[in-house]
């Protein structure tokens, strides 16, 4: 009797999209007006998907307490209102809103103790949005 | 063929999140300020969604009319704008978002016979949401 | 150059509309379901808006953390999680969200001292809300 | 490490559901409203969801620019701001949203060379969303 | 101690925008793709705001149950899931939203005698709405 | 027999909030982690209200396609994907979302001609949003 519990969260922050190893054309043909050298921003929107038994003890997947104070101390704190491209995880990897899922998905599956973790779901804007749930084959 | 069809819901009520069993402060601990005595209310949003063929007559997977009254008499005029503490199904289990949704699926897998259910996801803030596909596995 | 700041804040709660001045016909005449003695609930969402010049130093109407904290004391540690009923303030008065909503106008137009509280509006569910902008005529 | 990426469109369209080979009782027992002879309307919300491995050179699944600019041509150019009933896909198919969907699926599937198509996803109303993911059987 | 109350309902309808008095070129050159003889459609959202005192029996500006019942006879009936053309209303006065605005502020205004009609505010699409007070000036 | 026309448009942009003439302590004091020297971002909806009698030849109160091409030249091509504290207009003030506000306002009052420019109102997150409508009193 398994359930799906998703937590939704909200950060602002701002990146510059550039690969150093490609030529100004290169990037500004890749990335348009993404690639301008003092960056924009977003506001995303974090939705964290966790699996498990309800426990008949407590009625839940786990307790939010537990997620909520996760999420704050490993991803929030970490990104809200800092520009990415100076996180030393960015510093080769292209901070795109991809990368950045990937990236919390994987400090949350060694985090986070009290539930299976399904996906992360980021939103960039309203218009879009990027899904990761491993290394493995997603199936959904 | 298959496709799949999801339809929105919308319902009030209250509860109050207490397991008898526990003590007051283990109460406390696990569902803080919802433990409060006279309990706290939400807007709940049900997302239904089954699958099945289009039907090549009508170009409908079910007819909206069907689902629509089958989640009305079945669902919302048991929840809507009532306490859940007070219904029978949660004399005993713990009237959480989690058990909430597990009982609406099976309210709705037994008797809606017009697609299959695939899914019950009830959301119950902007923030939180829960889904439950079934005994098995979810694969999703 | 005056500007106005609209802040949105969640929480939740549950209430009965019940008067005991009326007869239990007229109650139900009156509030519906929403008379039923065990109460619902709901999310609201607070929109709370205050104007006032731009300051030249800081480019702000008001520090939002100055607004933040005073709506969390005064608002949201109040009714946040709570029966409306059991409140003082609701003792006589019906908990109504038009009620609810004059009650927090008040509150904050009394408390909060860094900008010119225009109105505060409460949405009750997606489908309703309600404005109040305090005594005298409303403007809008 | 495969990821997927969503992308949301908009187009507005009317459409009239009824098949010329039922009784005009059977259309509007089939249809209600909907089968009144001059049509309504809706604004749609397309969801393309894609998926693959991030290239390691841009961070991205696919550009958006290209996404964009299949789903402009092969699509919203085709469908917004106009009559479904006069398009010939719909000469004799119903446009219901299902069937919308399928074909939406269908052509993207065909003319969207740069990732994976996972599903088209589109909200008639905000109440109804159809999902499809193509001939075999959609797990999600 | 006057309170707003704002209410929201949708419907579906779909319109064409000709000018019968212009050429075939300046109806294009006016409307673009909405011009288009075979109509397209929108999902309308309808904000209606009325206002009054609180009464203090009931801790309401008036009844939703009278609100929703005179919308629903006046307003939802006569135009959700028909084409706008189509009403006599729209025979001459061409069906863009700022005239349904005003038509449908007209009609409450004569209908609905529980509570002040400040204002109707009507949605085309989640980018556009449109706002009408009666005929006077708006302030607002 | 005036009406009021809200359009909303997106973009995304990147600031740091920083006064050159306060200390390291009172800038970290005032604006907190929207201080840190890289900057952070947010995507913004602006809504743009003009207001006019409504045309009786063509129904409206203005031409959607010419506001459009005003925004999309005069705003949304200064700011979308930039970096605030780059542009001349902030080398002195502040970017708070304030003065993006005033700033907008003040392009959109010079630049439109087409309709009586009433409001600017910018989000700057799901939960704040500032509003400025000219030099005088703001009658809201």
């Amino acid at each position: 009797m398994k359930a799906h519990l998703t937590r939704r969260y909200r950060f602002s922050a701002s990146h510059r999209l550039h690969n150093a190893e490609m030529s100004d054309d290169e990037n500004r043909a890749t990335y348009g007006k993404c690639n301008n050298p003092y960056g924009h921003g977003h506001n995303y929107a974090l939705e964290v998907t966790v699996s498990g038994a309800v426990d008949p003890a407590t009625g839940m997947v786990c307790n939010l307490v537990d997620l909520d104070s996760c999420v704050e101390t490993e991803v929030l704190s970490r990104y809200h209102l800092e520009n990415l491209n100076t996180r030393q995880e960015f510093a080769v990897t292209i901070p795109t809103t991809e990368n950045l899922c990937i990236q919390i998905f994987d400090i949350l599956h060694r985090r986070f103790p009290h539930a299976h973790l399904e996906r992360v779901r980021l939103e960039e804007t309203m218009m879009n949005s990027f899904e990761y749930a491993g290394g493995q084959e997603l199936i959904s």
